[in-house]
């Protein structure tokens, strides 16, 4: 009977056409599947918990696989690595019960994005945060995104994802944390599933009431009106980090 | 009266072929050539501190050069730095005394060298750190990084290098830092100057120290023989930031 493979994986995504494999595009889904083919010598599918956007990196991202390959876990992941390119890392993989699916079994997600609110940003962090560097009301900001706790049809945030039936999403915290010494500010949201670009729409919304163009008032008219016109613009891939899968 | 100015360069090395400019390479000093020649509208020509290999990194290299342009400090630096990519930030850019040379008046400068000492590296480090997971006897390698401390004949530690007459260096500190937490070594060496590959050369040599196959005594004799051949490999360019420099 075939094993079910389920592994975690870090990735940073600058240099990737993001998660989902597609022809003649670099992607990750894309060098996993061609390194556990070479390893199982076997055609194999690699499900991820759901995409990642291109620049879009993950700490842990988690998916599985199904394989008839007798590999040790520790030898499996040892040799995948091994053909991976340095940007893409497997940081567990274990034998998961037959029935798991990385996709439709995952609980909540938990996604972070990174602004610099500094005035210059270094060479060492841009591939990682949003650069912003113009001044921002914290506590407005932190009002807002609080707003978005429970669960909500975001529409609003919602970019053309036609596949997508149901725009209900539950929404379990929802909140910013302010490193001043670092001038670094992360938005931090946790949800049992996320629209496309909804996390980086939300920024984009709640950057604006940051700015002072709209109110926490606003952004709750905005989540209510389920109309995306009336949020704000989809800030960079770069910042965004998916950081865990509950399953 | 042609001003002299004086900038301090921030970089990520990875994309560049290093310092030096060259024809139909990506160079630092070619990008801040090209940035500067188009904010001044003038040649100019460019002098750093000293060069740093392709694929090194600089916390605060410093360069200068001169200009008719009138134009006021802090907009030079903001006009540069539009220009430049996001891997090259100037941090400071100053008027300096008409005699000034970013080269020839460097007195000392700072070098760092960054080896993860973990079973595996992260996709956000790998660009940053030479990943060394085995085994290291940190002792023994404190003990011969003192070693080159002085005025010494470095010949053992040079790549072949045509246009140097001398080899003669002065050391003043060279140590080690050891992060256990984070799994980090950092190697420190600040010298009135640096022959080519010679930090590398050096590092190379006290990693065979540290895995055993050499003891500092050894190291030592090494150092003595002013012969390249007798020292290790040349470890890998991207765990190497030039730290600063001193006028």
């Amino acid at each position: 009977m075939a094993r079910n493979i389920v592994l975690e994986l870090e990735y940073d995504g600058t240099d990737f056409h993001g998660w989902q494999i597609q022809p003649n595009l670099d992607t990750i889904q894309g060098q996993l599947t061609h390194a556990i083919e070479r390893v199982t010598e076997e055609r194999v599918r690699v499900n991820g918990s759901g995409r990642t956007d291109a620049g879009a990196h993950a700490l842990a991202q988690v998916c599985s696989f199904k394989t008839e390959s007798p590999l040790p876990v520790a030898n499996f992941r040892k040799a995948i690595n091994s053909l991976l390119p340095p940007s893409i890392r497997i940081n567990r993989l274990e034998e998961a019960h037959e029935e798991f699916h990385a996709r439709f079994d995952a609980k909540l997600k938990h996604y972070r994005y990174r602004i610099l609110n500094a005035n210059s940003c270094s060479p060492f962090d841009y591939r990682y945060v949003h650069h912003f560097p113009r001044r921002l009301d914290f506590e407005r900001m932190s009002r807002a995104a609080a707003a978005i706790v429970g669960e909500h049809d975001f529409s609003s945030f919602c970019d053309s994802d036609a596949e997508v039936e149901s725009k209900l999403r539950r929404v379990c915290s929802s909140f910013f944390v302010f490193d001043t010494q670092r001038q670094l500010i992360e938005y931090n949201v946790c949800a049992n599933g996320f629209l496309h670009h909804m996390v980086r729409n939300l920024v984009g919304t709640l950057l604006e009431v940051g700015k002072g163009k709209l109110t926490p008032e606003d952004f709750q008219t905005t989540l209510n009106s389920k109309n995306r016109s009336t949020a704000g613009p989809t800030v960079p891939a770069k910042g965004l980090f998916l950081v865990s899968v509950r399953y």
